[in-house]
């Protein structure tokens, strides 16, 4: 037995509250092991009293297997430690004093139990429902629909779909745009909103801000946006926006006040500066901080009280007065996590089931224990998705472990709001990193509706755009497409999700590769659901009772092709 | 290889920073590793611009190995990959995406670089420098000395160290007994007076606290107390108090509230109550949670926004009006984090490097990122020293061992502020424990005053006092023995302690059993100091130049013997 494989760390995505008498436990050992059991007691009880479980195995690992299980402690109190089996027939006992050799001593020594002292529902890690229900779709404002002329700006380009955008040009896109196309978005089927910046700024891009708490003149106003976030809202969708806390745009007023005043500036704490005057800035010793050496990005000093202040106030106004219902976070993961955390208690003090999606491309631990992110955009995940279905460049084994191993970074609560992003504005879009094949897309975005996490869309995908790299996947959406097959496809994978969303959301998940090669989603909750994709280049039998297929006829499911069952 | 046994969690005791430039990384293996290198880079910068770093082998733990090495990043950001080589050869590159071979690709994906996407000063763990220059006593007032008779409660018992206390007795100990007695405790040499409960309390322990805002009139009052603390204060000690948040006294007036009248009392939603009237109290379906089944203590409802006023109104009085330089928390893993980060958020408002110690058992990380405590009670750690050096129950490797295993469980400035305690009020004191082995108690107190952490005596250890479980380890203090060659010895530990805290508390800790079957302690920082110990039955040829020393002459250590040196 590979006994430096076992780990099990307390209080932590191994060991969380489901609710106020239940939590999860799981274990992470080599793929060595037959069983594992639990032995579980409250703390302050005699040993003799505990109780024994045998824990599932969850899922299959690069280089570890997953067991968990659930305990029930009615006084709220836990102490437990796990018996290991080897597929060789060697045991060992494993608890918070390290390993011990089976012998009964070993059960009774309460030292080396595991505790979660005491149930504090406080303390629970709680994730909103209504994200678990919810399929997004990303809107890049200036690319979307251009609903009104009177905001263009001199120099505007025609919307043509079949352009390659350079940084620098407008296509016109605006708010009222997307009021127009609310109910086509409706139709879609997608119910979650989220937008890239609308505050005042530069660029087209708005990731510039000049200021927070106005939207910025080429996409409308005030009046607009409240009615866009009503219009949304009678008609289901959730809106999210997008906040640009790390940096600031170099042409926003704190900022020129720095480079004009320098260390009498009355903003000079707000930026991380090096050294005055600020101007020349030289990258290779850079007089101030920047988000990565974009100068101009100067970033933003949130250990400040001022800049704290400054920023809730404009995170508290955008849900008070304007009733948004999450707020994603852009390089979220070089702001502070002493800030996140006096954000997300001043956001939820307003409203409880707020959403908070952390921009970050790593694993996220530390961000996703309950007082900061509730989910972050699963570039990781996704990743590996593409990696396998879209690129071809991960076979479909390694692809499952290493998804299952994403899995298991996380608590339950939070792998369901985990935002599965294939492509957004920052990426190539997946048709083209596909090589412009749609049944390929299509198929990585079924086998990524079907996992846990709630899914995105962006902008122009169920219209098969193509685009590489930002600029080029930023191109005026393509509305001659709606209705075609592809749009349509997509349609019934988002009404599908959502008929599904209970057991898709929060239901267990195994994934594996099929002896016939097939890959092989299982979930199972509220109901059942299993589906099998060829990613081969040979046609595949399988047995299925289609709810959803592509490319599946006559028990044959061809290549690039999947078939969706439900139980 | 055992790939499974290769581990790192980003952000946590195995990444932290350790100043605003400046980060640890360690990495977890199996013993079957030869060397692991470290490749770094800023996370904006390409990777072309990578350094390397060799890790060093830092510790070996039961069934683990423990690498570490400190990178230096002086734009604040990092992201870095883990290059392990087996002592069979095999090579391995491990990432925040999972384990590759070694080839150029792997090294050039920069998602799979784990990452501290930026260094936030503000997010760094800091423990109080002080701390790290203490040896602590822990005074059990009722039993350390009577100062004043005419506090004396009817039916007080003659002081008598050979008495076995029963849980009712009173012997008149008091704050004027601590008070007569500082220059004693300032000869014997500690500096730092942690008191067990002074509180309004029924008890003889004062667990059971009835006025949180009044010193209990069996030791003396507030006046007395804060000449206490100034006292203390110019002899250069710390003051710390033991603070009951988990659970209240059943005389105390909120609690004796709710028995008269039930849901409808003001402070019904201040404890955990499951149906009313709450009394009478069954252990078996109990109407009420209390510490325990201890129904004298009901449990506080710390999740209660007036409780939580209340305690940190109680918290911050003692600080403010007192001057106390730390809280001891009692029972502290069984309330809520949400509470102790407020509560830490408070203290530390008004004095920075104040000490915040929970009592806990068991490991203790999810307490220990900085926001919570500043160190825990060490009984796991102590527990292990207890075993071999006292019981005699664990052998010398497991322990060196076991004890790597602790320490690895928490970043540096954590375990240089872990309460390293052999004895308390809730244990048999070590001599006992020891089987009534001076020697034995004398070479385990060595051994823990030579750890990094922060050592505490308990009252009468310097005595050679015995004691079984509470409540026989609450004996009157044995005056007789003051000056006694245990009393010199003990002293001559305390002195050399923190004559050399610097190395001793912040340097690096290697512990091993020597060839000659000797248990070494290495530890090295402004200086470096090694020390010996025989747990053997015969004597160890040993060369060092003796610092200081027991049952060691002419080479020659003999059993329960120690050498300790300095270089």
């Amino acid at each position: 037995m590979q006994t430096a494989a076992l780990r099990h760390r307390p209080e932590s995505e191994d060991c969380f509250l489901i609710n106020k008498e239940q939590m999860k436990v799981r274990l992470h050992t080599g793929k060595d092991i037959k069983e594992v059991r639990v032995y579980y007691a409250d703390v302050h009880e005699p040993l003799e009293k505990k109780r024994e479980l045998s824990l599932t195995l969850a899922g299959h690992g690069q280089v570890q297997d997953y067991w968990e299980g659930t305990l029930t402690l009615p006084l709220h109190r836990a102490q437990y430690l796990f018996e290991v089996i080897g597929l060789d027939g060697s045991k060992c006992v494993y608890g918070d004093r390290g390993l011990r050799e089976d012998e009964e001593a070993a059960y009774e020594d309460p030292n080396n139990y595991f505790k979660l002292p005491y149930f504090h529902e406080i303390d629970m890690v709680k994730t909103p429902d209504w994200v678990k229900h919810t399929v997004w779709y990303q809107i890049f404002p200036e690319r979307f629909a251009n609903g009104d002329k009177q905001n263009d700006r001199p120099g505007t380009k025609a919307w043509n779909p079949e352009d390659h955008p350079t940084r620098e040009d407008f296509y016109g896109g605006d708010l009222q745009g997307v009021l127009d196309h609310l109910d086509y978005l409706k139709q879609l089927g997608v119910n979650g909103l989220y937008f890239c910046p609308i505050f005042k700024a530069s660029s087209n891009h708005k990731y510039d801000t000049i200021d927070y708490l106005e939207i910025d003149p080429d996409f409308g106003d005030k009046k607009l946006f409240a009615q866009l976030v009503n219009a949304a809202h009678e008609r289901g969708m959730h809106v999210m926006l997008d906040a640009v806390f790390n940096h600031m745009g170099d042409h926003s007023l704190q900022w020129q006040d720095v480079v004009k005043n320098g260390a009498k500036s009355r903003f000079a704490g707000w930026f991380h500066i090096n050294r005055f005057p600020v101007e020349p800035y030289d990258p290779e010793d850079p007089s101030y901080e920047t988000f990565a050496f974009e100068k101009h990005m100067p970033k933003l000093n949130t250990a400040n009280p001022e800049v704290q202040d400054y920023l809730l106030t404009i995170a508290t106004y955008w849900v008070k007065e304007f009733d948004i219902d999450a707020w994603r976070l852009d390089v979220a993961d070089e702001v502070d996590h002493h800030f996140w955390k006096a954000f997300h208690d001043a956001v939820v003090a307003i409203k409880p089931d707020f959403y908070i999606l952390g921009e970050s491309w790593h694993s996220s631990q530390s961000w996703l224990n309950g007082g900061e992110f509730s989910g972050v955009m699963n570039y990781p995940f996704t990743g590996l998705i593409s990696d396998h279905f879209l690129k071809g460049t991960q076979d479909a084994k390694t692809m499952t472990e290493l998804l299952t191993d994403q899995l298991f970074l996380y608590r339950d609560q939070t792998n369901s709001v985990m935002l599965n992003v294939l492509d957004s504005h920052d990426t190539p879009r997946i048709k083209t990193v596909a090589g412009e094949d749609e049944d390929k897309a299509l198929q990585a975005l079924a086998f990524t509706f079907l996992q846990t996490g709630t899914p995105c869309i962006y902008y122009g995908t169920e219209m098969g755009m193509s685009g590489g790299a930002d600029p080029d996947c930023r191109k005026p959406m393509d509305w001659s497409k709606a209705g075609s097959p592809v749009w349509e496809a997509v349609s019934r994978l988002i009404k599908f999700r959502l008929a599904h969303a209970k057991t898709l959301s929060q239901g267990t998940t195994l994934l594996e590769v099929a002896e016939n090669g097939l890959v092989h989603v299982k979930r199972a909750g509220a109901e059942k659901v299993e589906a099998w994709f060829n990613t081969t280049d040979q046609p595949v039998e399988v047995k299925a009772d289609a709810a959803l297929s592509q490319k599946y006829a006559d028990g044959k499911l061809a290549p690039k092709g999947y078939v969706i069952e439900t139980m």
